[in-house]
């Protein structure tokens, strides 16, 4: 990426191993994310050409000397985040604190969209897939690197509990995700606020109840309507611009918790009486660390019960990443996966 | 209060029952709030005068025809916001938010810093204590009004555990009953920033292992040192004001939670990627729901266990207690005691 708007497909050198705990992987599926739109917005000239991309499936092409438990030709899934998985942070599922840890794209290693990547602590990172899994269920699976582990995250960060009542904001991968999980934790009532009928019907499939399209004041004043003017006791917020920040503030309980996994496009927002405080509402969440949520959220996409990968509903080639992006930027994608 | 820094006291006509859900207390002790002085600090003469106080222990004088089990001639302690007690807010243990509840020294009901006063919901929000309780008692039995629930309500939303590491911000009244709710929920280490050593000797009593008298960026480098660069993973914030909430921010470990009871001077702040959101930081905390705390926290203080009345250190007529704003603004008196 080289600045706003300016994606390109360039020919780079191979990585190779450069740390012994290092791992090759050629990668198999990748995707655009909702978080790429950022940059994809907001990058300066002066702070391109960046690699992107940190969402991936893959087969395992190199090892470090220091990693076991994993073999060449090994299907993997990685993390958006790699993590060493066994630093305090890492045990107590916090990979995205990990002292060892770090991002795709950023510092020396390479982004994810992309033929191959270089992935640092290979051993704590990669996640081993059954040999001559179904290709069918490779979306479903790709989404555990980010999408679906961010919004479970966002569901299991607000503490949602059998009989609870969630509002979600945001129709993208992540917040339809977090109603999926919201749903498989046990909400009674999930509203997802979203204006795109195509991606609220999927939510609809993934178990929302209600479907809110206002936004702002009035999306706020729906939501209480429907709440008998409380709010609901979790919000999910998966869009991570201000407005979205302060629908949730609107629509959440008192008591109750914002858990906020979009990434936010402000530093400073509402936290005093008036907002946060006065109803001692929570605030939570940050960048998932799907690392910690990938065994448990397993079982249930090799066997097909569910089906996060519905997500995806454009596939590209590399060279026509660029495509993918303005697809999504534009809203007619509304995740954009990579073949190879 | 008629404006910053000026308090009088007036003859005021004694209240009467207005409502039957009400009763007429008749005060015995009434105190100073470190939240009183916020008001001494900003009030505009425009929004004075207003009565003032929100904390009392007294007599029951009168009671509105639906009130039942209290009786003329009981003891009682009011917790500072007065509430139902059976509404969904109030069964949740979130009496501040009670649709029939409110604050004393706001639309028509006077504040505790009188000889009486009339206590909406009276039978939801006055407590019984026992008859002919030893006066000694009264100063520890008077901080359940607030500052000891307060304190308390830092810990209990920070979810404080047997063996957590905990950093108190702020050596008033609260912030040391944060330090001794810490102790009680189990914390091995508790760290209190506070500058007043006679403050902090009280913290070290109450179960304080660790005093930090740097602030600001010295402050948080001094916590960080003392915790392997981690910080803590609780932060109980007992100031209200930007710079506390800064501090906050600086000290509290990744994963970690921060909890606010210190009134916010303060709407906006830092809640972004480089604040909470990165670290997964969550925030929580408000204005204390003490009425939910006074049952479990009332044995330890009537059987002299624990001693939360320590932090007053000085008391005063009702005719003085302009001295005793003076006093407490200027950091002289720690909590200023009113007796009758």
């Amino acid at each position: 990426m080289y600045e706003a708007g300016d994606v390109r497909v360039e020919d780079a050198p191979d990585p190779v191993i450069e740390q012994p705990t290092d791992a090759v992987v050629r990668v198999v599926r990748s995707c655009v994310c909702g978080s790429d739109l950022h940059p994809y917005h907001n990058l300066a000239a002066a702070d391109g050409p960046a690699p992107i991309g940190h969402e991936f499936i893959g087969v395992v092409e190199e090892l470090g000397s220091e990693v076991s438990g994993l073999d060449r030709g090994d299907l993997v899934v990685s993390p958006f985040a790699f993590a060493d998985n066994t630093c305090a942070y890492c045990r107590e599922g916090l990979h995205t604190s990990c002292p060892n840890g770090g991002w795709y794209g950023n510092g020396g290693v390479g982004g994810a969209q992309a033929e191959a990547v270089r992935v640092p602590q290979a051993q704590g990172t990669l996640v081993k897939l059954p040999a001559g899994v179904d290709e069918g269920l490779l979306p479903s699976l790709l989404t555990l690197a980010d999408v679906y582990g961010t919004g479970y995250h966002a569901a299991f960060r607000a503490g949602v509990e059998p009989g609870d009542s969630v509002t979600v904001i945001g129709d993208g991968a992540v917040g339809l995700l977090a109603v999926l999980s919201a749903g498989e934790l046990g909400a009674e009532r999930i509203i997802l606020m979203g204006r795109h009928k195509d991606r609220t019907d999927l939510g609809r499939f993934f178990g929302a109840t209600d479907v809110v399209a206002e936004r702002g004041e009035e999306g706020i004043a729906r939501v209480r309507e429907m709440t008998g003017g409380h709010g609901t006791r979790a919000v999910l917020e998966a869009v991570g611009h201000l407005p979205a920040y302060e629908t949730a503030v609107g629509v959440v309980r008192p008591g109750g918790v914002i858990s906020r996994v979009g990434v936010p496009q402000y530093e400073d927002a509402p936290v005093g009486f008036g907002s946060l405080f006065g109803p001692n509402v929570s605030l939570t969440g940050g960048p998932a660390p799907v690392r910690a949520y990938i065994d448990a959220l397993l079982p249930a996409v090799l066997d097909g019960s569910l089906e996060p990968g519905r997500v995806f509903d454009r596939t590209v080639t590399l060279d026509e990443v660029p495509d993918g992006y303005r697809a999504m930027d534009r809203r007619e994608a509304l995740k954009v996966m990579i073949t190879f």
